[in-house]
């Protein structure tokens, strides 16, 4: 019985412990583990003058060297571009998009490319309703770079997590596509 | 001793399935019960060349085919509004403001109406201090829609949650006044 | 037996308790003391037409009354600013960059100086290694502004709190410098 007891007292400890911890402090020891992950492609055509068509994207703010036609010189610091691009399950931009990425970035940095990112993946199809709000550095010029998922509605009610976007292709300075991995490490 | 044994063991086993797996996971099972909700309008005057004493907001972004007076044509694609609007308890503009709604939004679709918000309801009154800071998609044709609260401060300390989002009055291009409902799911 | 069952019973019903009010619902009493902390200066030099060279940000949004190589009347309503600012540990603009601040910030008030924030603190050295990602209102008048950590990357994985920012020195309408003292209450 006193035996009994004393694992009994150890477990409380143990619980205690780890609930008090967890709840009260920030420095819970969480997995880093995705609870949800997922895979997209988006496909973004800047608007050059030309391509007024096919282009999902515009320049909409530059800096007083620059014009709202083509990229400013400088690696584009100070271009503001919004954007309303398709996302696709593969790389392929003709593939069927299952939601938009809308928002915008903004180039901000003279000596190399790298832009600041604020926007959102809009879903609207029978896979996925609701939306996952972004932002963050992109330093572009790096084969990988995380920005954070800063929250999320409807299928992705209150997520946060990271994403880990790749240049998948890139032509001249119309075309672009990125390859994003989003995982989750709050899912509610 | 032996079944009170058993039944012990048990709860054991439960406590600590719904403790670790609500601390080291993002997947727990949580509330869809917000822990705070706030009902506020906010009021929209755009500046339009001749109202430059009521306007609380201006366009500051346009794509090349835009100016800064007028919205652009495409559903107002492009453009980037700045604004500082009046926040009320109820839906009249002439109420007294409980606190101010500041950011920025910009129209991000050329074939609807559709922008990207990130803003803060700015508060310094007996009744609330401090800010909820906002993000997301507005498809602003759709009847409601909703945000991510992203953060907070002050009153509103480390909040997270869902704003949704109703236009509750549109006249013309220049005043639109939103209803906000916003609920906090984490509070701290 | 039957005392130690009475406590038992207590024991397990407080438990219960704090661990499903922790778990289930946003209102847990959660430590206000900062997991991390952490403090940093930095330093912009807005471009004005004659500091090419120094200058690490520019004017890239105007509204229809302002031009985009000298900030605006008006408090500057309407002038959106991108930024690429070095990051040090003391209030040096010379010491050695420990990191760098990219974002932008658009002034949003007619009748007094005030901002909105969108940025990220990214470090690449030794110490720090990832991003930390900034939203919010600042109104630059006040002596201390809270704005919202919204998520973070690498050594700030998943990060959340608030950073306070205070303007440490200003001259003229070209160069300020921001003390940001950032507090994480959630580190992962």
């Amino acid at each position: 019985m006193a035996a009994f007891k004393s694992v009994l007292a150890l477990f409380f400890f143990l619980l205690l412990i780890s609930c008090s911890s967890g709840l009260h402090r920030g420095k819970r020891i969480r997995a880093h583990q995705p609870c949800k992950r997922l895979v997209f492609y988006f496909h973004d055509i800047i608007y050059n003058g030309k391509n007024a068509k096919n282009a999902t994207a515009a320049i909409v703010g530059a800096p007083a060297w620059g014009n709202r036609t083509i990229l400013a010189g400088q690696n584009h610091f100070g271009n503001l571009v919004v954007f309303d691009d398709p996302i696709t399950l593969d790389n392929n931009l003709h593939s069927t998009p299952v939601g938009r990425a809308q928002g915008f970035y903004i180039y901000d940095k003279k000596d190399i490319f790298t832009a600041w990112l604020g926007f959102s993946f809009v879903f609207n199809s029978t896979q996925h309703r609701g939306s996952i709000n972004f932002a963050g550095a992109d330093p572009l010029m790096n084969k990988t770079r995380d920005i954070s998922v800063i929250g999320g509605t409807g299928d992705f009610f209150m997520s946060r997590g990271v994403a880990t976007l790749m240049t998948d292709a890139f032509e001249g300075e119309v075309y672009f596509r990125l390859r994003v991995d989003i995982k989750l490490y709050e899912c509610w």
